[in-house]
């Protein structure tokens, strides 16, 4: 069994061996990883935690990349946990993102590691979360946390982030954008990539229009569009001005509430979830859900009981 | 307050308005709902619950029309919960379904009933599912889930169906066909919608070879794909033979404990929330996560601890 708070002392030491063998321990969800929660997160250093989500071919495993030579540039030392959707429609996209990432492999001051989804009880979000405050914990600022934008998980996980980057290809028709609304809902900055491609200008004016519409009836101003080429470098640096820009905003009194609230109720899930599988009437339960002969909701009612617990 | 085992009696003794009022109590969570559920559920008929999602533009509702053509042709009793979604983007497109359905208001042999969000604290999956239920002890089958696929709570709440069926529309290249990676997963049935435009069959093809190179890696067979013109009716029987027939697949004992295990995962969520936010140190709690103080998932083992509750 790892000792779990001798890596954490060494991560926060700056020791990547330590920080590496702890975010293995919070992937497989090791014993004693629960008792280690209070001192991992009091251990946070108060770095800027942002999501950055959009769908395959937009370009955004690049622009990561681009973003991180810009921070790096600026003295900041980088972490990154990139999410692997459970999908396995998108694996390649995703291999193709590690691949590009070996770019930073030699510099001390990046550290990526790649999340893989365990599955539903597993509990992803709580996994990545806890990877992003250990790398919070060893000095790392800004914390990237990358998903691929294509599923209900990976869009839960962004939300997770202070500051959610929504990354969109200049090429989609209005069409598409209704279909990526709900990306849109959870965007505080969007980016139109590959800036110097003939749709850009007019995707990015599709993209204002539709929020300047949207804006007033979701009560909050529309987000910032921002036109990059991840591949020039054009535009990344106003970017990362953007993202470091609503980190103040992300801590407002305006803003905190509404993230702490969504933060809790994703929290709450995983909780209940993991709870619920150690009751030792989960494999019955389940049974009689499947059978039809209990619905769902008198079956968590009597998982999350205060009795008969394992 | 409502009397609920006597609407819940006159529900099932097919009386419209007693339905009606049910309905409104469970999407009100009126007091006492909890308490009736076992009796709710202990009156469920075994209706076969279908959920019907599909981005804005897909002709779903148009397609949810003619299926109830063809289910009332066959004399069946159609029930439909139409899900508003909470997205202010997509808001339009359902109003226009909302005023299509007036077809079948004439109809005592169609109910249909449109659920607004309530927000996260309101628990609309939970509501849906219970009017699901609703519907089935009044004897309607099949019962219909109707929503607009464009995030995740719409995604969750088709999960919930014993039958998924997922609408495209045949514009859709390949860039496209990757983001709605996660609608396609969760598929029973695929539908290429309008199959009399240009690229209908088209679509089709892409569809089938995408999901032919994916079904090894996701270990089930693929899903049928069926090309209706919802306008024509043409298609519309062979989808609803196609349905029912997958009626007795989901019941099977090779699916049934999937959908069991995901739809208790979805009533935890639901559940732990409920609880959480019913915890007198629920405002603090939120209070001390957003000012940075408690992390989310220490807030979650506070809130679902067994002490201190109000």
């Amino acid at each position: 069994m790892a000792d779990l708070p001798g890596l954490l002392r060494g991560a926060v030491a700056d020791e990547r061996l330590a920080l590496a063998r702890l975010l293995t321990a919070i992937e497989n969800d090791a014993p004693g990883l629960r008792e280690l929660l209070p001192q991992l997160f009091a251990a946070g250093r108060g770095g800027h935690l942002v999501g950055i989500t959009g769908p395959p071919g937009s370009g955004k495993s690049t622009l990561v990349n681009a973003l991180t030579d810009e921070w790096r540039r600026r003295g900041q030392r980088v972490g990154i946990v990139a999410v692997d959707p459970s999908s396995p429609y998108t694996g390649g996209a995703i291999m193709g993102d590690r691949i590009r990432m070996m770019a930073h492999a030699a510099d001390r001051d990046v550290f990526m590691r790649s999340m893989a989804s365990r599955g539903e009880l597993g509990g992803i979000a709580a996994a990545t979360w806890m990877a992003a405050a250990a790398l919070d914990a060893a000095g790392y600022d800004p914390i990237l946390i990358e998903t691929v934008g294509a599923g209900q998980s990976e869009i839960e996980i962004a939300r997770l982030a202070e500051t959610t980057v929504v990354v969109e290809v200049p090429e989609m028709g209005d069409e598409v954008q209704a279909i990526k609304a709900g990306l849109l809902e959870v965007a505080d900055l969007l980016v139109v990539n590959k800036g110097d491609r003939p749709g850009a200008d007019l995707a990015a004016r599709h993209l204002r229009a539709m929020l300047s519409t949207a804006g007033g009836r979701i009560g909050r101003k529309p987000p910032p569009i921002m036109l990059t080429t991840a591949t020039s470098g054009e535009g990344v640096a106003a970017l990362a001005d953007a993202i470091e820009a609503h980190r103040s905003v992300a801590r407002s009194p305006q803003e905190a509430p509404a993230r702490a609230r969504n933060q809790v109720r994703r929290a709450l899930a995983e909780l209940a979830l993991r709870r619920a599988s150690q009751h030792r009437a989960w494999d019955s339960t389940l049974q009689s859900v499947s059978d039809g002969e209990l619905d769902p909701f008198m079956a968590a009612e009597r998982l999350l009981g205060e009795d008969d617990m394992a």
